[in-house]
């Protein structure tokens, strides 16, 4: 299962059927390698909602598909495009790369001088924005790499012991990843790196996704309950903690996976340096206060109550409470900037602040 | 299912057979309600360790049990009680009832004139311990409903929300709990509680414990990952924490399940009021610094990477890890007094810290 490298992607043109766009289906993850095909748009809607693929970079990327698949699918391709784009935008509320995906492909709607010709223009700037998804995962990698460069000299070459949360890797983007980008840049330079990989409940994506691809890619790495980051902090265990990001609002604010606040609150508690790495596509800058204005998606409660594994060798899936047991699932809680060292970003590191990411996208913070 | 109520015990001699004693395999709830006979003192070791039973009073009462069927085993009691309190010891590091109630059983031993009399002695006193237990947990919610109704007055009859780790409840003591105390309490006087029950990776005594426990008493309850807290309490929807603890330093620490420092941190953040429920016998008066002096025990990977469940309807174990995922496995964290609002205890509540528990307990903290 070798994983990395310059050719692995999350999401591709069939070989051979330009009708057809393939995933991984990550929810089968470790334990079956699938991999599933989107014909139509709704299939892409399916996969995003059902979260056959998931992390903010690789939504805003299948929606962009999905809306290639939209464009050949009917007699009027703009009407469908239009359609594909309401539905996808609702599909999942967090994450801000979804709406940015959209409409970066439907500003090319009115370019096209006919149907086989819009086609063709989002079909490239789908792969365009898996293109640029890659580059900017290297910048995010080349950038906060140095963050564990110094500890690693601190530590006289002793382990760099990342801590993270969920999974903002390989599988969350198109390669590299967000969050492990730092990563694999250390591994690549020889620096002894060990990871803390949370198991992420309720849907176990870092027992299942991170844990799956950081051992793909030979990076040392050891599984921990969600609850158990605290005391490893409170015991020098961890030297970083470096998460991804679902939205990240214009003052630093982070919406990502719930439990990431539980984690930041610890890392500040213990002096423990806590980064968010972030493509620059998940910055929300018409938001401030994420705990006020950043909508936390509700999920369905069969996340919590039911979980995915192996039985006498083959998947199923096992209700673990009682059937009556009412549950509730939100899937994203909020990081205040002010728990926040810094955000690990393509154009380089700045201060969970307006006027850190000010600093770095002038160009953007102005328009 | 009905649970509490005077006759509930989680412990108790088998009627009709003086030389088993009887516990419910909370291994297999909320699945299966299966009573499980221990006939020896290697039965109640076995029970401890595996967490046929566990909670830190019923670790002890446990113990003292077991050392009832050691007095019973052989040709000399004496050798037999010794022989087991020194495995019985062993079994569960943290947890310091497992110590009070092995040493308040063998200072019965010189008090035996024959092995039928010590078996006779400790008999009576392991229904003592568990007698005074089922008293202690009443003074803890008899004091602790206070807290209770001074928020519902506030919040004009609302629904309090309390918030609780793991199970310290009926089922981790003799009968009522510790931490549920005040909640079953507060539902007999009428007042309008509800609670949020985190799951409690990695064993699931949130989802599989205390979730059982409350539905069968009837109180309102929702389930929710331990990711979710933090959350929570940053969207008001949390009035008061109140967990349990396994050990508790004179100085105010608190050793509870893995993940307890992390609620701590988020009500600590979040101006919540954070109380943890205990008898005295979970003082440990010899300690003051618990980050440093209180032994966290590492458990097994398994209890990580396989969850039990239903399939089909049928009970099943699944592995949700990759096979080679490794894995770290610290049960307890200790939370340190400067987060901990106050500590409720059979004879009233006090700040967590070495005067406070002074106040309640002059005379243990004097010799």
């Amino acid at each position: 299962m070798a994983q990395r490298g310059e050719d692995f992607r999350t999401i591709w043109l069939k070989p051979g059927d330009p009708t057809t766009v393939q995933i991984i289906d990550q929810r089968l993850l470790p334990h079956e390698y699938h991999v599933h095909d989107l014909r139509s748009w709704q299939d892409g809607l399916v996969a995003i909602t059902d979260m056959y693929v998931r992390g903010a970079p690789l939504i805003g990327a299948t929606a962009a598909w999905s809306l290639y698949l939209a464009a050949l699918s009917g007699t009027d391709s703009a009407a469908a495009v239009y359609e594909a784009a309401e539905a996808l935008l609702k599909s999942r509320p967090t994450a801000v790369n979804l709406r940015w995906a959209i409409d970066r492909i439907l500003a090319l709607v009115d370019q096209a001088a006919s149907d086989a010709a819009l086609a063709d223009l989002i079909l490239a700037d789908a792969q365009a924005i898996c293109d640029e998804d890659i580059e900017i995962s290297r910048g995010i990698g080349m950038h906060g790499v140095s963050l564990l460069e110094a500890i690693s000299q601190k530590k006289s070459g002793g382990t760099v012991n990342v801590l993270t949360h969920c999974n903002a890797g390989s599988l969350a983007t198109i390669n590299w990843g967000t969050a492990t980008a730092p990563i694999y840049f250390a591994q690549q330079q020889g620096i002894d790196v060990h990871v803390w990989v949370d198991e992420t409940r309720p849907r176990n994506q870092g027992s299942q996704l991170t844990a799956w691809e950081l051992a793909a890619n030979k990076v040392p790495h050891t599984l921990i309950v969600d609850n158990a980051g605290g005391h490893l902090m409170q015991h020098g265990e961890v030297d970083i903690v470096i998460t991804g990001t679902d939205r990240t609002t214009r003052c630093g604010d982070v919406a990502n996976k719930i439990g990431t606040y539980l984690k930041a609150l610890a890392a500040y508690d213990n002096d423990i340096p806590f980064y968010v790495a972030l493509p620059s596509t998940t910055i929300d800058w018409n938001s401030r206060d994420g705990l006020i204005e950043i909508p936390i998606e509700q999920r369905g409660a069969a996340e919590v109550s039911d979980i995915y594994g192996l039985s006498d060798g083959k998947p199923v899936h096992v209700r673990t409470t009682a059937a009556s047991t009412p549950i509730s699932n939100y899937a994203f809680d909020v990081t205040p900037a002010r728990l926040i060292t810094g955000l690990i970003t393509e154009r380089g590191i700045c201060a969970a602040s307006e006027a850190g990411l000010n600093g770095l996208f002038p160009e953007i913070a102005k328009s």
